[in-house]
Formats: C-alpha cells, sequence, structure tokens
C-alpha cells in the first residue's frame, strides 16, 4: 500500500449512482423486467468484452472511432460493446440450436467514447435495456415492439410520450417520389435525422447549398435541386413531423397522414403496398387501445445506426421535446448475417435507462428514496446490546427492512440525525428504564417530517394526538405494533 | 458492412448466459438482494471503469497484474474494477457528505485478467454480490457480516455449509507464539492460505525446507525451524480446522476450540482480549440461532487480499469442498485512507454470483426455467390475427406473461414443438372452427412432459381424466380459466 494519497475521481461522462440514484434506476429497471417479462421476452447475458472485428463495422464508422479498446492477456484485440445488438447478433449465430424465434431482454452496461453531454443524459458508460426478437419477418413483431415501448412508458409513469414510427422504406419511396438517385440515401436520411435539433430551415439549406453555422464555420449542402427539396417538403407536411405538432399543428391522424402520403406517393412504384401495411399496423394499433395520442408516424427519422434495414421508431417524452428520445429501435434483418452467413429477420428497441434517469430526475417523476431501512433500531446503552440484536433479528426475519444502528458517534441525537438524514420512518428505543418496564418505545419519524412539509396544518397537536409521534408497546408486542405502523404510514 | 462472415466467438474466460442459466443467475442476484435489503442496505452503483491508480496498489500485485487495461479518449490510463471494494472507498472520500455508517449493497460484474478455471466457476469477467459496512469499527458489524452470509445461503437453498471465520489478529499472535518475526507474516499466511488445496504435509514442508511438486519443479520452503513449525501445527490441531473436519473431526464447538487456543496463548502479549472478543462474538451468534453446524473459527484463512486488517471470512458448500469459497470477505481498515487520509474502518462480504451459479447447477440445486411464458397463443389463421392480437394483449393485462407466436414456420407442429422446446406450460389454440363457436381451447402442455417424467404412473387415462390435456373454454372465460389452470399446475 503507497502512503501518498491518491485523488478519488471519474473520468469526464462516468459517475457513480449514490443511494439515492440508484434506487430510482433499480426502480426503473424492475419496472421494465417486468413489463418485458409479460410480453414473455427471456433474458440473455453476454460479455462486456468482445473481439474488436466482432464489434467494427457494424454500426457505422462513428460507432467504430466510439469504442474503448481493451487490451487482452494474449494480444487479443477486444473492445467494450457500445450496444446489445451486435452481441445478439453474434449469440444467434454462436449457439445454432437456440429456439427460433428467439425473443430475449437484455440489461446490461454500454461503453461509449464520444463526447459526453451529462444534463441531456448522455453518457461513456449507460445502461440499456432491450428487446429484440429474432427470427421473424412478421410485422406483428413490429407492432409488439411499439406496444412494448408504449406500456413501458405508462408503466415508468413518465407522463404524455409520443412514439414516433418511421421506416427506411418510406424514406426510400421518398427518394424515388423526389427524384433522387438511391447512391444518395445515406447523405440525405442523414440531414432529414437532424430536423429535431435543427429545424425546417437549416436542413432545407443543407440539403441544397449548404450554410455557415454560429461559429461562422461553414456546413456543406448536399447540393440537392430546387424541385427535389421542395418535393421532400411538401412530403414532410404531409406526413406531419413531431416538430410541426410541437409546433402547434395538432395530433396527428395516423390515418389521415398515410392518405396524403398515399395520394403523394400515388405514381411512385411499390408504395401502395407499403402504405397498406402501415395502414393495417395503425389499425391493430388502434384496435389494442394505442391511439394517435401516442403513436405517430414521422418519416423524418432515419435513426443513425447503419444497420437498419425497414422500420425505426424513437420515443419523446412530450413534456422534455428537447432532450431527444429515450427508447428507439428498428428492423435490421442483415445484421446477423455477418456472424451466420444466412440471413436471418429481427426488430427490437431499447431503453436508454440512465437517460431516463435523467429525464423523470428532470420531471420530478422519478420515485427518491433514501434508505432502505423501514426501522432502525438505536443503542442507547452497551449493556442492552443482546436485546437490540435480538429485536433487529426478530424484525428482520419478520421481513421488516431492519437496520442496528453500529455507528462510531453513540449519543442518541446523533443516531436520531442519522436516522433523519435518511429518512428512515421508524425508530426503535429501549434504555434500561423501557427495559425494567418489559416495553420498547417505537419513534414515528415521518410525522415531524411530515409536519414540516405540510406548513397548512393548522393545528399540530391535533395531529400529532391523532398519531402520537412517540409511543410504548410491550417487548413481546414489536413486531405486530412495527408492521401496523408502518402499515398507517405506508411506508 | 462486410462482406466476409465473422467468426461469432469469445475470448477464453468469458461466457454467455443463455435464458435459462440467465434466469437462474436472475434469481440469485435477486434473492441475494431481497436478503441484503432485509437488512438495510442500500444500493449503490459506479462505472466499470477506474483511473488506473485508483485500481492499482490496493489488494497485492497479483491483482495488479490481473487488471485490464482500457485506453482513454485523451490518453486516460483507465483499467477495469477487479473488486468493487476499491471503487466503494474511492466513493466514500470522493463525497464526503454521504452519511456514516454508510452500509451498501453492490452488484456488478469485475474483470480479472487471470487464469480461467470454469469448471471451478473461475471466470475473466464474474459479477460480485457485495455489502460493506463503512465508518464502523464494532465488533457487530462483523457479526452482521457472518449472520448475512449465513441468510444468503440459506435463501439460495445451498444445502449444508460453513461459514469460516478467521481473524488476521490472531494470526498475528500466533506468530508470537511460534516465536516468527513479524516480517515474515505475509509469506506465513500465504503459505497456510494453501491448507486447504495442499495439505497438512506439503504446508509444513514449504514452511520449512520446500519441496518438489509432481512436476518436479521445486517449491522453495520459508526456512522456518522445527520448533516454530511444531507450534503451528499445534496452533491448528487446537483451532480444528475444516480439513480436519472433513476428515472426520467432526463440528468444531467453537467454545471449545477457543478454549484450547487461549490455553496455548496464555503466555501471548494481547491474545486474552482478542480471544475474549471472539467468545462474545461466538455467544451472540448461538443466541440469534447461527450456531457451531454453520459457523466455525478456522485460523488456517487469510485470504490473498493485501487491504484485510481483521477479521476474514470464507463460506464453503459442504457438499463441494473442493470448490473453494463461494462468499468471502472481511475487515479492511485502511483502504479508505488511501484516498482520504483519514483511517475509516471498514469491514465486508462478497458472494461470487457466477460461482455460486456453477456450484448450484453441479449441486442440482439451480432453478432451472427455459421460458418466462405462461401461455403461447398459437395462430393458426391469417383471418384470425385480430383475435390472437386481442387474446394475447389481454392476457398480459391480467399479468399472465403471454407470448403470441410470430415465428416463420408456421404449421401448428412446430408451434407445439416451439411451445414444447421452451416448457410453455399453457397453449392457446383458436382456429376457424373454435372461432365459430365462441370458445378458444387451452393445451396443458405439463401434462405431457409430466406423464414422460413420471413414468411410475400407473393408469395414464386416470390422470388425464382428472386434468384433460386439452379443452375449450368460452371465449369471454378466457382469462379466467388460463388463471385456474396456472394455480392447478403450479406455474
Amino acid at each position: 500500500m503507497t502512503d501518498a494519497i491518491v485523488q478519488p475521481r471519474l473520468m469526464r461522462g462516468l459517475r457513480d449512482y449514490l443511494p439515492e440514484q440508484m434506487q430510482a434506476r433499480q426502480w426503473i429497471i424492475d419496472t421494465i423486467r417486468r413489463v418485458y417479462e409479460l410480453y414473455a421476452y427471456v433474458p440473455l447475458g453476454t460479455p462486456a468484452m468482445e473481439y474488436l472485428d466482432v464489434l467494427t463495422g457494424t454500426a457505422g464508422e462513428s460507432s467504430d472511432k466510439e469504442l474503448f479498446v481493451v487490451q487482452g492477456p494474449d494480444e487479443e484485440r477486444l473492445g467494450l460493446r457500445f450496444d446489445q445488438t451486435v452481441s445478439l447478433a453474434r449469440v444467434v449465430a454462436q449457439y445454432p440450436d437456440l429456439p427460433r424465434p428467439f425473443r430475449r431482454y437484455q440489461v446490461q452496461p454500454v461503453w461509449r467514447c464520444d463526447n459526453p453531454y451529462e444534463k441531456r443524459g448522455r453518457f461513456r458508460e449507460f445502461i440499456q435495456f432491450d428487446i429484440d426478437a429474432v427470427g421473424v419477418e412478421s410485422a406483428l413483431a413490429d407492432l409488439e415492439m411499439i406496444t412494448a415501448m408504449c406500456d413501458t412508458m405508462s408503466a415508468l409513469h413518465t407522463g404524455p410520450y409520443r412514439v414516433r414510427v418511421s421506416s427506411r422504406r418510406v424514406l426510400t419511396l421518398l427518394l424515388k417520389y423526389a427524384r433522387i438517385p438511391e447512391a444518395r440515401a445515406a447523405d440525405v436520411f442523414r440531414v432529414l435525422d437532424k430536423l429535431d435539433k435543427l429545424g425546417h430551415e437549416k436542413v432545407r439549406l443543407e440539403l441544397t447549398a449548404g450554410y455557415k453555422d454560429e461559429s461562422g464555420s461553414p456546413v456543406p449542402g448536399l447540393g440537392l435541386g430546387g424541385e427535389q427539396v421542395d418535393r421532400i417538403d411538401t412530403f414532410l407536411a404531409a406526413c406531419g413531423t413531431a416538430d410541426r405538432q410541437r409546433a402547434g399543428e395538432g395530433v396527428q391522424r395516423r390515418d389521415a397522414a398515410l392518405a396524403r402520403i398515399a395520394e403523394l406517393f400515388r405514381e411512385v412504384d411499390g408504395a401502395e403496398a407499403e402504405l397498406a401495411a402501415l395502414a393495417g399496423l395503425s389499425r391493430q394499433l388502434a384496435a389494442l387501445g394505442y391511439g394517435d395520442d401516442r403513436v405517430v408516424f414521422d418519416f423524418s427519422i432515419a435513426r443513425g445506426l447503419a444497420y437498419y434495414t425497414g422500420t425505426v421508431f424513437e420515443t419523446e417524452l412530450c413534456e422534455l421535446p428537447e432532450f431527444g428520445s429515450v427508447c428507439s429501435g428498428g428492423r435490421y434483418d442483415d445484421l446477423v448475417a455477418r456472424f451466420l452467413g444466412e440471413k436471418v429477420p429481427a426488430v427490437g428497441t431499447s431503453v436508454g435507462v440512465d437517460r431516463m434517469l435523467v429525464a423523470l430526475l428532470e420531471l420530478g417523476r422519478a420515485p427518491l428514496r433514501k434508505a432502505t431501512a423501514q426501522v432502525l433500531v438505536t443503542t442507547l446503552d452497551d449493556a442492552l446490546t443482546d436485546d437490540y440484536l435480538a429485536m433487529t433479528y426478530e424484525l428482520r426475519r419478520a421481513g421488516v427492512r431492519t437496520e442496528m444502528y453500529h455507528g462510531m458517534f453513540k449519543r442518541f441525537g446523533k443516531q436520531v440525525q442519522y436516522g433523519d438524514r435518511y429518512e428512515i420512518p421508524i425508530l426503535v428505543v429501549c434504555g434500561s428504564d423501557e427495559k425494567a418496564r418489559g416495553v420498547v418505545q417505537l419513534k414515528d419519524m415521518a410525522i415531524g417530517r411530515q409536519l414540516a412539509a405540510e406548513k397548512k396544518l393548522a393545528d399540530k397537536s391535533q395531529w400529532r394526538a391523532a398519531r402520537p409521534g412517540q409511543f410504548d408497546v410491550p417487548r413481546g408486542e414489536l413486531v405486530a405494533a412495527v408492521r401496523k405502523l408502518l402499515a398507517e404510514i405506508g411506508a
């Protein structure tokens, strides 16, 4: 052990989850897991490190650049996973006996060596909660992704949200409609994807002649012609993108939007079948109760990751429109083929757990709890240690989450302060006097805090009378009395 | 995307957790979490990557050598954590406002670049489930670690187990008793720690003149004298180490063992107080119901990690004596000082979750479940898709874990096969005939599997009559009928 003090610190973009945040994070994970298990997805775990050749070249150049590289013991070239989808594709190829469809959930950290933006929940390590259905070409799997995203948002009490559904296939039809060569697809989609961030004006400029940003740096344009861009504009107006809805155009009627696009695309080969399929999806969503208020078509969305091939989705919280998507995914029919040779259709979606936590905290919608303890057994008298131990284990064995105070500051005031800082609802107190009388004292710590919070309460003594802050119970009735009090205060 | 097929594979020592193992792993984690929350520990999360100077020099040279080094974006020198205790110590130093005692649990993967031995559950990535109490000098915290370990083993249904409690302070007394200079402590403890693996004979040789192992390589000895080693032997015989118990000496009586050691150490300075403290610990354990059958003193245990300073513990499964410890820990009063300058007493313990999984699987004691689904809604007729969707979502909303078959092989036989491979207990079947009659068919898949398993069952038709393998229920009673059947088959 060295003698010099080591500075306790983390690299930028990494963060600790102290107990209060960690309990909220755990609640998010437990809640999503419950939803996904109702959907009957099965869990999968994969290691953080993959061979570099497994990771690179799957999700586009920017993902490759964002890899954290790890040194293996025998000169292996390894990296930390940047998502869980690539590992899933590897697993499907590596274990050919896995039954298909393989519908799995996975909740693990991923790492991206990019520029963190912590206020918007962008970290260099963050937990993703994914579901994917592999070996499924049916659009019913896409439908299921959308409803699972909705059910997740509802279970997390996010407040109003909007799942925005797009399709790379519709975007390809758009290229035909706007007479843009398919070779330019990636460039055009990349620029369209910025609509949320930059707005119509700048996107139009970037599609055509380019512009200078605030710092004066030139943003090169794609050099599309006026008529091409007009057609893109007409299309975006017809589908009613989310930014227009936010700007006051009101909720999209999905059917009407599809009808307007069908009208525009009536000359475009293949449009009819594609739009009919989306109309079917919309109808099924409505029949299951997923209305226009929470699922919309928004074909400005292309999603950055290179592996998507069909439907893509994003989810925005209506109360945090600038925050970006908290739950995204899409169809990727070619990813498994990289490892298997054989094409295996697949669709999936991913909740950014840590982004979600930042969002819920910002909205005041995350459940915050400092302690896990329901009861703190205080220790007033060393001679009574055996009694404190007996009470503590009795309560635990009765299913009550109980801490016995083991701290180094023995004064009773310090112990109460400790219980208060953790907001532990009940204190058990027993000195030699109580011991002699065969009782223990219960202190209802919630009352004082509640009184402070509810200043409107006119007659404090009245409250106190109804539920006294502290009272004695016979030692033999400790567990029953604690249970009763916990039920009363809902802790 | 490249065209060449990438070989799907993992580095040696890494493993995937396919759904069956992953559900068992998840069950282990959920179970331990329940125990530790009853003990009122609070959760903490820290990132996988720490600065190298935070990690190195804490746990001894071998740990330093086992670090996976990660390249940061700005030439930072980072490593993957090899345990969670060092990160905890950093956190305590970095957030001085954290209330103390800080009693936290943490369950995350750790990485060690050592030689994996997968049969014994040693991997290069594995999950640890830790509890630690920081800012506690009271021996009551050590007691709590021991009982928490016992309660964890019991909750995991590990079968008989033995928590072996040792103390670096007793080992230091042993040096005095055997007249070995304290400077040799690390060497002597390192050799004693091998007792389980090598047995008395070889340990005695390594303490003295050394020996040649099976391959003929020399194992150098420490050069202790005959009387010194005799005294160590006398001591080990007096405390009745676990290997002696396994060899048939029977269960240790803790009090008797301490009395024998007190007799040996009666001339050794400081022994009386130390042994009295351990006798107190033993008495408290007994009063709380932790008897000699599951907690023993075994002072041959020193634990490898350099940071331990006091009590240390290991836990062995009696049915797998060769497997090694599945839950270990100890007191480390100096680790936080590395980051804070100030000495902060602490004690903790760690379950090796993935080792535990390997052990429970080997013992046939891990709960194995292939699916999460309770019901598979089969899809016989595309014209009835809306009906299948309605049933599926009805069941989910009623809390029944339900999958709708989305696979590419539509034949009914394939769907039954799929349900069978996942051991899904109930199939819902509805064709045009059932639809016309306003019913759906429930297939109790468990029966066939049970029949196959219980070959002793004489009259199969009798069984079948009592609980028919398939039957119709009115469509409107689907949820109620499924719930009833699930209750009957206990799924």
